[in-house]
């Protein structure tokens, strides 16, 4: 028997589940949605992270993994517009994890946890027999039906991403060729800074249509947004905003292009908008670029500056499995 | 460097992690514990559930390993008298496990999950290239300022425990020694069924002064309370409940005695109040024995029906690790 698709399984778990009704929304989207009371909405998500499959311990101290292990579930909360609040971790321990190891991945969670406001309010240690596990859940506050989910986006709607793409995934891509990255480029990888601010700034002023973080590459997490809004997208290639460190490999090898459209790891947000001019709003201290419009055909199209449609050679991110 | 203890890690991960305003209770209790708004708290606990140290598959159906997933889990929020609510499973899946597996296994969890009145309202799945891997985090809720937490045990206060004790460790022996347990006895290792109602009932009328599940086993469980609350206890031997199945194996087999007062998983409720004769309480639909008293002296002393002191045997549980 083949294996479902990842989505086909989740789509029967989502009908299987149920709803409930506490819940403002249950499975499918950065986080779920619990009704928390007249003025607040509680979002709810949880991640594992597991040895070989997303880290590997020899790239990284275990105090950095402690932190991206906060970060990567602190960005989902950042994804619907919410303010992290408490982080639960399990951590499934081989038995060459000593007490000082520990120690050290739990300061780097906590360090992360507490930067953005947030504290570490319980978990679960246990051996493990294979790989070092981190299983984090992240419960975030926002205010009611003022969370930012996928589906939402318009025709018409501007498309936004904040900071550079493509940086974590050229690190990747650089430290499984035994090469060692810049420094700016590896800390895209090993300590991505989730967009609490920006996503906060969003959903206050509801001025955001649709929004994901971007995990599994733009053109995935673009894609879940047009799929759950029904709707299409047109890119220009040339606004996708890179890195000076990006555009310097780029200049001795043109093809890691792709590695912006379908690197993941950026923890950027991309998200949708009526306003055509976001980065004259007031306030917003993070930069965000306006990468296209959403269009009423379904499927992502990449113009060039010549006009032509780019294709994307590079399939969707699947961590380095 | 040896290892610290787990309850010394926890000491100084709590340390380290800080309070916060939101938080009525962080690390060290069966859940942590966050003020909802007037009138409720939410109750949140996360465990993890791996291979080869909580279970195995040859034991279990993975549909039953399914239920028992969300039953341990919930029987965290029972522990505080609450009543569980959403459920957020991340599955850690092996190469071999089909989507038929993952639907028998998702099945069992959402099955087990509804008949507490519950609802799965998220997860996460990926690869493990080790073993079969569950992180579960349960949320539940209670009225503001009714959780029962380990602390609060007084002098002169009664103690009880619900149902029977010690027959899902008698099953876990038995099938370690690749014999079949019979159907009752399996059925309390394979499918605990959490006490929702009795913690419901408990907190509802602020009745019990401690609480916890019994999960490492009596002795441990019931010593947490005790450190918790800075007080002693005697239990009186022959008041530990024990099943007929028990009692039928004990009498060809004595030495099992020690896994009623020392074997986990029983996930019943062990809590303490100053009420003398709880059975007799309008409404409770549990049976609860009561099994001893607490006094001021730290530490447990069990004393048989000769009025001798009785010594356990056998350690703490540490499933079967």
């Amino acid at each position: 028997m083949s294996n479902l698709g990842e989505f086909e399984l989740i789509d029967w778990i989502r009908e299987q589940a149920g709803g409930a009704d506490h819940l403002a929304l249950g499975i499918g989207d950065d986080c779920a949605i619990q009704k928390l009371g007249p003025d607040q909405d509680l979002l709810i998500s949880t991640d594992l992270l597991i040895e070989g499959v997303h880290f590997k311990r020899e790239w990284t101290t275990l105090y950095n993994l402690g932190r991206k292990a906060a970060a990567v579930n602190i960005s989902d909360i950042a994804a619907m517009g919410g303010a992290p609040q408490s982080l639960f971790l399990g951590i499934g321990r081989p038995a060459q994890i000593s007490d000082l190891d520990m120690k050290e991945l739990l300061s780097g969670f906590i360090y992360e946890t507490q930067m953005h406001g947030a504290v570490l309010a319980g978990g679960d240690s246990c051996g493990s027999p294979g790989p070092l596990m981190l299983s984090v859940t992240v419960q975030g506050t926002v205010a009611t039906d003022e969370a930012i989910c996928r589906q939402g986006a318009s025709y018409g709607d501007a498309i936004y991403v904040s900071g550079t793409l493509g940086d974590s995934a050229l690190a990747l891509q650089l430290l499984q060729a035994g090469q060692i990255p810049e420094k700016s480029l590896a800390e895209r990888f090993h300590l991505p800074s989730p967009r609490v601010e920006l996503g906060k700034f969003l959903s206050a002023r509801q001025i955001a249509t649709a929004m994901l973080d971007v995990s599994d590459g733009l053109l995935a997490d673009l894609g879940h947004i047009l799929t759950a809004s029904e709707v299409g997208a047109e890119l220009e290639l040339d606004m996708i905003p890179l890195s000076a460190a990006f555009q310097h490999q780029q200049s001795k090898q043109p093809s890691i292009r792709d590695l912006a459209l379908s690197g993941g790891e950026d923890y950027e947000l991309v998200f949708t908008s009526p306003l055509k001019d976001l980065a004259e709003q007031t306030g917003l201290t993070t930069p965000v670029a306006r990468i296209g419009t959403i269009t009423q055909k379904g499927g992502i199209q990449i113009r060039q500056a010549d006009g032509q449609l780019y294709h994307c050679q590079r399939a969707g991110f699947d961590h380095f499995a």
